[in-house]
């Protein structure tokens, strides 16, 4: 069973700081301060549960990033990333929730001592745990500064993935396959449903075959009947029933790495309407892997998505889909690119989506989605291996 | 087995409401937009992981809420809040996650269409998922508006429990009990962490005696020998091993309650530096609960653990206790009091804490902690009962 620290080589972090770094030219930055849990593991390393707090890494054009936390979280750091020690800054506890001091004074300090006060600096106003407030008191403390919105900056960089990275989103995947096999398996009318989610963890955190299970940055979503119109109710000590469809948004996850994988149950015979849109569904799904490779564009795959539903007469609103990889608490998504009618960014090999195609009607919803990985000169390829269709128990 | 819809009284949805006007009023707010999910449930039972788009409760001094969010979370609304359906505001699709707009345009396009444009209205700069972008995007949409800073507003409404709510956290209590109770029975030298973790999700979800387990908002942290320095590791599949403690955070969760409890085990015979701050730390953690009694302050708790630690020559930098109860990922904590020196506070029957004083040394942790419950003229009742002291086996 292998073992924790660096995930990856000092190859694939020098290649994602030189990414970043030449993103960071290109928009005249002179410095970034990452904030995204995402992002700060992405470029050094960086793994805990501390993104209820202020913290975050600082990338340099010319030297190593700095991660800068709480005090106590600095032990974790120097156990995860892989810069020296003294690449790790500490705040002191009395900032924490404070209702005099801010975090963020700390940090501006640092950035005075070092004679960076005057810099133009990258912050991620749009990206998770970059408050409002703390915005506004970087900008108090640092009047000569420049802070520039660089949300999505490090995103970017990561859409396509190195080799490395698609070996920990395949063994997610073997993960997803087990949640997947198991709940059908388990699901019947009468079973509580909190039950099949004690199961879900189980699975899902056990892994497959020596590949042990982190958490997903999601927890299982399984609306059944007419609550799976709303795609993200959580569940509760409720029994499945029979006459109703229930869907399954999951994802195994390895080291941070997730490969999503949703299928639909219903118990009983199912009504025309939700055959008739599974056909369609199915189709749009085939039609749209096979417009999922290099040189096609985002829309693309979004349109021939909507080709059959439409002709099926089901119009979706939402956007089909998302780039995938490493991530933390609350989404799995990487926010960048989305499948839909108006996004015109062109596919290219290595990239990742969830390709989630999700239909929430009325009183019923339906879920089959495949995690796919784009591929130059032929159809995508999909993470999962299981039959793409709605199962049925009587 | 309870299910899920209106887990509070109309009647305790009206105190809500009515404290969080007051304070309000005390402000000089018009308006007040909660972007915090705690915040958001607390005042209309809205409950849903849909906190990774932007979305809000607009609260107003003299009509029911309004709960605003993506289009399809909009279904997830009406079937949790107690307001009607008409408010529920949805924003279209096209806005999540886009390059070229931003859904606070739709927020403040509905403040102008209210004729609110020119209101002074509070937001959460420095709660949860409210971005220095969603600020920007509300000042430039709002240019006769005053945005007045409302952080911890409703969380410091929170802080005195109802009857209702506390007989929650006695339920997420009785969950958090029988995770601890599996976890000393089934930790082992060469157990798998990853193992350990699938069981703790399994009691904590599967829950006790037909109360159904709801996900907590912090997963099981357990880190182990000189790995426990670092409080907010999570998990790999490395195998407990002899000679080394663990400290296992973990809490039961009953409808977005929590009450967080936290147990050390040694595996094999514990060194003498250890035995050494148990010791201290349960004398400390004694005089603490004596101290958490109406009509003291949260620093004379803080100062009353210290004395002891402090004899024994641990110096701890960390405050040790924060207010809890009903939370959503990333933090279990209503980040208002906390117990340490600095805050006078005083404490008031029906305020509930996680008494934290978790030891985070050079190369090994200890935690025993309890969450808690303040009373009048008495001592701070522990909403668990299991022994507080170091777990050992040999």
């Amino acid at each position: 069973m292998d073992a924790s620290p660096a995930p990856f080589s000092a190859a694939e972090y020098q290649r994602r700081l030189a990414l970043t770094r030449e993103a960071m030219d290109r928009a005249g930055l002179d410095l970034l301060f990452v904030t995204d849990p995402s992002n700060m593991h992405w470029l050094t390393g960086y793994d805990g549960w501390s993104f209820y707090v202020h913290q975050g890494v600082i990338v340099f054009p010319d030297a190593d990033p700095i991660w800068w936390g709480r005090s106590q979280d600095g032990n974790g750091a120097s156990r995860t990333v892989w810069m020296s020690q003294d690449r790790v800054l500490r705040y002191a506890d009395w900032y924490v929730q404070s209702l005099v001091r801010h975090p963020m004074e700390d940090l501006a300090e640092h950035f005075l001592a070092m004679g960076r006060g005057a810099s133009r600096i990258g912050v991620e106003m749009d990206n998770y745990y970059f408050s409002a407030r703390a915005h506004l008191a970087l900008f108090d403390m640092l009047p000569e500064a420049t802070l520039v919105d660089a949300t999505g900056l490090v995103n970017w960089q990561r859409g396509i993935k190195s080799d490395e990275e698609i070996a920990f989103m395949r063994k997610a995947a073997r993960i997803s396959e087990k949640i997947v096999d198991g709940l059908l398996e388990r699901v019947e009318p009468g079973v509580p449903k909190n039950e099949i989610v004690a199961e879900i963890y189980g699975d899902a955190i056990r892994g497959v075959d020596g590949v042990w299970g982190d958490y997903p940055a999601i927890v299982p979503l399984l609306p059944s009947g007419s609550d799976a119109a709303a795609p993200h109710l959580t569940w509760d000590g409720r029994p499945f029933e029979t006459g109703e469809a229930t869907f399954f948004e999951v994802s195994g996850c390895y080291r941070r790495y997730h490969a999503p994988f949703c299928r639909t149950l219903f118990l009983g015979k199912p009504p025309q309407d939700i055959l008739h849109a599974e056909a369609a569904l199915v189709e749009g799904l085939e039609a749209g892997l096979e417009a999922a490779r290099a040189g096609n564009r985002a829309c693309d795959v979004a349109n021939a998505l909507a080709e059959p539903l439409e002709r099926a007469g089901i119009t979706r609103g939402a956007r089909c889909g998302y780039p995938i990889g490493l991530s933390y608490p609350p989404d799995w998504g990487e926010r960048t690119i989305s499948f839909r009618a108006e996004d015109e960014t062109v596919l290219e090999p290595g990239m990742t989506f969830h390709f989630m195609p999700g239909l929430w009607m009325e009183d019923w919803g339906l879920e089959i989605t495949e995690s796919i990985l784009i591929r130059e000169n032929a159809p995508a390829e999909t993470f999962c291996d299981r039959p793409r269709k709605l199962f049925v128990k009587t």
